[in-house]
């Protein structure tokens, strides 16, 4: 099955929609007003649900609890996954105390940076680690994913090491392309994207007589 | 025109594909390339740059630099926008130095800070401040955009002011759901959506035979 990464993002805004629902105490929900909170038309999301099978009872909706199962099982979210983040500078820093992983069961497990002045000083309840053998401590911790926090320059050999190392996902939020292969999973964050389109949504209502 | 978060979201990555193959030195793309480079189907591709008029010569494909600054210009990216970063902690530090933003056009101007402990610290080229009158700070440093990288529970009462300040967009880092009036621009970012794209994939790959 090939399903496009707008999907599966549009999927992962699903299941936070969801929640909110859930926090408000809904039982169920239709499909135009889960539509609506997604910023979606409702046809786009029945067709991204109908890859996965069917979903919903025709003129009930969806019942909330059982469709944010089935997509927290469609994401791979049913099960912990343990992540080593790479670089303890301000951006990993920010990302080790981030509350939104581990509510959606992402654990950061290891910190890891060269700089021998951060060695041993803890991040949380994590200690900054200096690896040379990057293998070694993924199986010790026994991590698949790894993310990169590193500056630019440093990114593109680490990731390198990342792949001879045996992770089988990279997160990079370094803002350089990374070459990885077929095999690794790769999502490169792209801080601006946010920006852009709030910068659109402001000059379309400039344009707006 | 009522384009879709995704759509626009697909638009700036069309754009940084674009970059980096300028950086190749090509001078035109196929529409195949560029979707494949992009993760989409090039009907895809088609569909959404279709939105905003024709571009590409049949049997030449698009010229790489009269369709970066079509985009650009679409998403608003042809002027430089000023933002406000609310919040001097790990994250508004990680932003204030993210080297992508500048290279979009996106200038940070001022950073806010409620510490006392944190006033007159730098962050780069920029003192952190503490603002007691966000409209005439807004005014001073004329901004529009407000960056919001403070804690969960700080971030609904600072979108209130905000929005009473005048600012007219919202990017927000912070993991707590916003409600801000219509006119205003929010988008929402949320770093655990990067995970669940490889989570995702990872997932898939295990399912296979």
């Amino acid at each position: 099955m090939n399903i496009s990464a707008s999907t599966i993002r549009r999927l992962s805004i699903y299941l936070r929609q969801l929640e909110g629902i859930k926090e408000e105490g809904r039982e169920t929900v239709s499909s135009s007003l889960l539509a609506e909170r997604s910023d979606v038309k409702a046809t786009q999301l029945r067709k991204d649900l109908s890859y996965f099978g069917s979903f919903g009872v025709r003129g009930l909706g969806y019942s909330v609890d059982d469709l944010s199962s089935k997509i927290s099982k469609i994401l791979g979210l049913d099960r912990e996954w343990r992540a080593v983040l790479f670089g303890a500078g301000s951006l990993g820093q920010a990302l080790a105390g981030y509350k939104g992983f581990s509510k959606h069961n992402i654990r950061i497990v290891a910190i890891i940076d060269s700089d021998p002045t951060k060695k041993s000083k803890m991040i949380g309840s994590l200690p900054i680690e200096d690896a040379s053998d990057l293998k070694s401590m993924r199986q010790r911790v026994r991590a698949e994913i790894a993310v990169i926090a590193v500056p630019g320059e440093a990114a593109t050999a680490l990731a390198e090491q990342i792949v001879a190392a045996g992770f089988s996902g990279i997160v990079n939020f370094a803002p350089v392309r990374l070459k990885v292969p077929p095999q690794v999973a790769l999502y490169a964050v792209d801080l601006a994207i946010a920006f852009e389109n709030v910068t659109y949504l402001l000059t379309c209502k400039k344009e707006k007589p």
